[in-house]
């Protein structure tokens, strides 16, 4: 098969996952009825439940089995926080804007287009220039906004509807912003991570936990990028929810204690070149768990791989990151950052502390002192830490007052800058942070395409849709379906339901007349994984969905059975020799 | 003991517990290195569980004993779906402003509080005088922005800080806004409340239903207000998390089947005056189902009250509102709004269609007929709908073409005016909709002070605090504690932590060398239920927080007993007479 071919194919099985996903409501474009948004989307019935599931199991398998610290922080945040993470100067993409119609585009979005066009369509192009758009593409990361101005121009690129002409990139902020209280003069934006809650409240949850390292915090919660142009359906959106983790150790011992629990593991990896493999066993520990979070979710585990990033990628926090990436139609997607944040964002969130050595000050200004006193304390960061370099280094620095209107030369005894730091045992540092955050929608999106086939109907005249969910992640655990409708069947039935609620399994009730084969196609479709079918009043059957394979349970016991096999106290393996097989 | 001693006595029980409740991390104020914002809190650690649990009991409470449609859409709302909600025009509150600095008020606020002052604090009031105030204080609802304006001015009410004079109150609309998009142009707000996601869906959960009435949806989410002056710490805060159901049902059948199970409930209600009892058996089962919620969350019974909204209380889009209201140290509090919102909104969100009859309109107006058709199709909701009803009673109406500069004369016959109708049965109907909105961060504040009480430590030299919140609710549901410092305790409690761990109980580990009693202390502070200690290898004791009872338990039965009594299977009493009592 060559490339169009696979690419046809992959197109297709999306066609079908993606149809099948919007008719059962697994999602909808959000604000549907008033023509929709770009970049959003709401999470219908069955969508919610696996988003549910997959956040409880987050919460066991992480926050739970590592005691981890979660909290809850409020998305807006003001301004001031996130300029100390670097996230209003920072946090941007490169736009260009159509001159006449003033759309705007992510220039390099626009140069990649246009690059892989060329090379997969173009048959007249030559050996050398082909070279130059794959060193593009692969430099598209590392481009200047002049530089990508000047290959957008270089190569002619227009708008992609109007042909116009585009202004030179600029950088657009991805956050949403947003002004709080009533005065209009505070500003604030929708928080674009949910880290920063972690980091402002690192002295409080060091306390919380007997002022020891390491420890780590978790939340979940919304987070918000006002994407130029959102793509690729559920991947890239502008709402989402995000569960991150943040592991703090000291930067002298990345150890940890349960790495041996993980150090077995075999899967995909992809270093850089430059660099040998994973840097500590925390970093490594995490890569382990979250391994076995997305496969025991149902992500095939053939189509995962850890990939480190490549220095032109990382974000401006990170030291080191690996990301597990998941292949889908899209091709491989960033579902889960595992970064080493050293200690950037701590340090960020550090007061400033300056201290005019006001005997010294006196001394060299006399009655301009309380002037300069004040020019000092009321430097910002910047300034206040070239200064001290200066000092440093030269013993003295010249300082502009501006209510003195002059330069005057401070020396290294006439003030003292630093920035609050943790004392630990008499060694002061700061805790160094490793960060697993995990986009669970794109994770979801994964699991649908490795969830989702197709088989023959039993007449095989259709193609019937199923997700194979494991009971674990799937919307509904199972149905309760009388085979026939009389009222005998359907009170078993409603019994059946209400123990299935008594024991917290979520169940879906059909007592039309339809046929039971129809009934099981469309629950098949919602990965439903157990049905109960009553054909008796004292017993039932119970199907698995994939194999299909059938067992009589007595109607008392039946309730419980789906709870265990559902919980995983048991698994159908074992329930199949403990019951008869039913033959229909 | 008089008003005043009650009013001190309240306050220092409200500093207790929300000392408590600051230092052990239940919430923190939110930003708080960078001096904190008004209106903004964290959950800690141990809140953030509390809330966990609290949303899990709401999903098996609502949405699966009741097969209810839960969805999840974003916080971000683009203009046009809260302009038809009518939130965009009238989600507002009075605000006036301290004409020299700019400074921000509630109006009513000023208001009242200048009443509630006089009345307490005014020995020379006179009697005609406080029988004004008090009926201001019961009219603050109804004043318009002019009334509001000259009560203020008439009794001479200044900024509180500044005593500069005020501005004349103006609306300040609630909502955060932001912008969608890279172009600045599409608008958007934060949304107020979770309901218009779902409304905006009614269609699509309407089919996942198989198109019948009645149905529910229901959705938890974080909502958004932009208060003007956040009060009473968690209770009026700018961002907080909602748990919305809609339940849909035929505006002429508002039956309810279960109703006969919540019937025999008895509690506080308090109806208004002009007003019978509940209208209808669907809100008075979400009545009693709320009912059953809050007091097995731990609201005291006898401090919860549904007390019927006044005409002039009511939201915008509300017909009839009943609101569980719960008393705390602030009095007694909205937690929880059971509305009858009828048709207000799916009428909202319906289309408007404008057919214009071109064979009419050609007849009358000839070369003018394609600007007059211009005209009529791009009229607005409110136009168009007045326009309808001119026809309606007069047979025609003028109608102002500005592309002709003049008016012309429409007949009935010329134009059809409608808003899309939903048909069940040929009988055309837009459902009702019966509103039952929990304000999750207040249930869980009042659920703090109902927990909270104090005893006497076993000396008699301290009072301890004590969290008394049932096993479903607690954060943490048992400790393990090590009695004494050595290695083969320390290893059945981490073997213990195992099990625990593996059925998922969340539990604190503690292998300090502090005294057990001191260890009871600190968790009895979190309301952590149960405490296994480790006294032995082969068996240990459970103690029960409120009684302190204890009983010997085997070490290989402990984690599946705490589970049992966590759940609900079991209970402690139950439990006492099975096992052994441990008397230490």
């Amino acid at each position: 098969m060559d490339a169009a071919q696979e690419a046809q194919k992959r197109e297709a099985f999306r066609q079908a996952v993606v149809n099948t996903l919007e008719r059962r409501l697994f999602y909808i474009p959000s604000f549907k009825i008033y023509r929709g948004v770009a970049g959003f989307y709401d999470y219908g019935p069955p969508g919610c439940a696996v988003k549910a599931n997959v956040l409880a199991f987050w919460r066991q398998h992480f926050v739970r089995e590592e005691s981890m610290l979660e909290i809850d922080c409020p998305c807006v945040t003001p301004e001031i926080v996130l300029k100390a993470s670097g996230h209003v100067e920072k946090f941007t993409d490169l736009m260009v804007k159509d001159e006449k119609t003033g759309t705007c585009y992510r220039a390099d979005h626009l140069l990649k287009d246009y690059c892989k066009d060329k090379l997969e369509k173009d048959p007249n192009l030559s050996a050398e220039k082909a070279a130059e758009l794959k060193h593009v593409l692969a430099m598209l990361d590392d481009f200047s906004p002049e530089e990508l101005g000047a290959k957008i121009k270089g190569y002619g690129i227009t708008a992609p509807d109007t042909k116009n002409t585009l202004s030179d990139p600029y950088p657009f902020n991805l956050m949403f912003q947003t002004s709080i209280g009533p005065s209009g003069l505070s500003s604030g934006y929708m928080r674009p991570e949910t880290a920063q809650g972690i980091f402002v409240n690192f002295k409080d949850l060091y306390y919380f936990n007997g002022n020891k390292l390491p420890f780590a915090a978790a939340q979940i919660g919304q987070a918000f990028r006002n994407e130029i142009s959102p793509r690729q359906g559920l991947l890239r959106v502008r709402e989402f929810t995000l569960a991150e983790i943040e592991h703090f150790v000291d930067p002298e011992d990345k150890s940890h204690p349960k790495f041996s629990e993980v150090s077995k593991l075999e899967f995909f990896m992809f270093p850089r070149e430059d660099q040998g493999i994973v840097n500590n066993e925390t970093l490594c520990y995490f890569i382990g768990r979250v391994y076995l979070f997305l496969t025991q979710l149902g992500i095939d585990k053939d189509r995962l791989r850890f990939r480190q990033h490549l220095a032109n990628e990382m974000a401006h926090y990170a030291a080191d990151c690996w990301d597990a990436e998941i292949e889908c139609s899209y091709g491989w997607i960033e579902c889960v950052g595992i970064a080493d944040r050293s200690a950037y964002d701590l340090r960020a969130h550090t007061k400033l502390v300056i201290t005019p050595v006001k005997k010294e000050l006196g001394l060299a200004f006399k009655g301009n002192q309380k002037k300069v006193v004040e020019a000092l304390e009321a430097m910002g960061e910047k300034e206040a830490m070239e200064l001290k370099a200066t000092l440093e280094a030269n013993g003295e620095a010249e300082f502009h007052v501006c209510t003195l209107n002059k330069d005057v030369t401070i020396k290294k005894n006439m003030v003292s800058i630093s920035k609050e730091k943790r004392k630990e045992h008499q060694r002061v540092f700061t805790p160094s942070v490793i960060e697993p955050s995990f986009g669970i929608g794109r994770i979801i999106y994964c699991l649908y395409e490795h969830s989702f086939y197709t088989r023959a109907s039993k007449d095989g005249d259709e193609q019937l849709n199923v997700f194979r969910f494991p009971p674990l992640v799937a919307p509904i655990k199972c149905t309760v379906f009388p085979l026939v409708q009389n009222q005998q069947y359907e009170e078993v039935a409603k019994k059946i339901a209400k123990s299935l609620t008594a024991v917290g399994i979520s169940y879906k009730i059909d007592i039309t007349g339809t046929s039971i084969g129809k009934r099981y196609a469309r629950t098949d479709e919602l990965g439903v994984p157990f049905a109960i079918t009553v054909d008796s009043t004292s017993s039932v059957t119970v199907r698995e969905r994939d194999s299909k394979h059938q067992i009589r349970v007595n109607v008392e016991e039946v309730a419980s059975l789906v709870k265990e096999v559902t919980d995983g106290t048991t698994t159908w393996a074992d329930v199949q020799w403990k019951y008869p097989t039913h033959s229909s």
